[in-house]
């Protein structure tokens, strides 16, 4: 047999997952069969399986693709740091990385790839490998966001006095909840986290309130 | 047949949501079946049909629950905002309410309602009765935390230049992140909630970077 070249494999791998990610963005990760990839794709079954065996390492792959672009959205905005401010960054990488994913998946809006992101969080509870995956990538992220979180500091803007990763989870937080939002709402937007952010950022918890009252 | 008191119905069907959140926080809601329910109250089919004619109708029961001890809860915090910060309000109160929902639910920690509550996000995707129930839920906790932030905002602690409903679906989102991270990784903690909040709300964005570069 012929040797195929890695780029056509590797092409090739891109394809099935795009296809996966179209069906499962559209359809629900449940709702969407092998054969709906197939379909998608418009490749043979053999040529599916000879690089996925089943649908959960298909939306393995879409996640991981998911965390690669997130984790490079935020290791661009570090470049960035602290020049522009932290309210504005986080809300505009989100957006922008979460319209991209959309995109990339043939969404119309953000709310049906947000709403992926929950049942992909929900299905973690039954496998264990796809929990070890979001796990890494987690981790992975909390590491770039450690260097924004950082940079602030430096910079004077973000005080030092607790652990940079309970910035980092809290940062991740409203990440995550902005996400749960859109799925079930469908109108979270950049604008909202931006000015909610920027008006717990200027707050001022020395104020005294017995004497507005 | 003997007229049956209200308080005794009431009762009944509290025993039936109390039963029917512990097997959904025991083994995941798809895992639980209306048998495991039968068994887990002691109730005969009759006696839980009467009440309840589906899972679905359990889990949004549950849910209705869970969102009132939640109101309950920040209500009350309201009456002791502005002179406890809004970080340690938001933290212990958020940390308090799921803790008693995991103790009602029979649960040793909090992990295992924080994983029932991704379900029920993600089962709103399949049922619009259950999707209706969250978004009455979320506007009625909403409402709340706009009495809440309002507070701070008349104490001067919180700036008053963005809409209210900004602000409130953002520590929303913070609060649902932390159920998200409870529920992947299993070590959200109330303190780290605390200090990320607090760093964020003692941040100086007019620190100029250039100067301490």
């Amino acid at each position: 047999m012929a040797r195929v070249p890695q780029a056509h494999l590797d092409a090739r791998r891109q394809q099935i997952v795009a296809g996966a990610r179209r069906c499962f963005t559209r359809n629900g990760f449940h709702a969407t069969s092998m054969q709906d990839v197939f379909k998608e794709t418009g490749l043979s079954t053999g040529a599916v399986y000879r690089y996925f065996s089943s649908k959960e390492e298909l939306i393995q792959a879409v996640a991981v693709e998911a965390f690669t672009a997130m984790r490079g959205a935020f290791a661009d905005a570090v470049r960035d740091a602290p020049v522009r401010p932290l309210d504005e960054v986080l809300s505009s990488v989100l957006s922008a990385a979460l319209s991209e994913q959309a995109t990339r998946a043939g969404a119309e809006d953000t709310r049906a790839f947000a709403r992926l992101i929950l049942q992909v969080w929900s299905e973690t509870l039954r496998s264990e490998s796809l929990a070890a995956t979001l796990q890494q990538g987690y981790d992975d992220l909390r590491a770039v966001w450690a260097d924004l979180v950082r940079t602030y500091q430096a910079a004077g803007q973000l005080p030092v006095d607790v652990p940079t990763d309970h910035v980092v989870r809290t940062l991740m937080a409203l990440a995550q909840g902005f996400v749960v939002q859109q799925a079930l709402l469908g109108d979270a937007s950049s604008e909202m986290l931006r000015n909610g952010l920027h008006t717990l950022m200027t707050a001022d918890l020395d104020a005294d309130p017995q004497s507005v009252r």
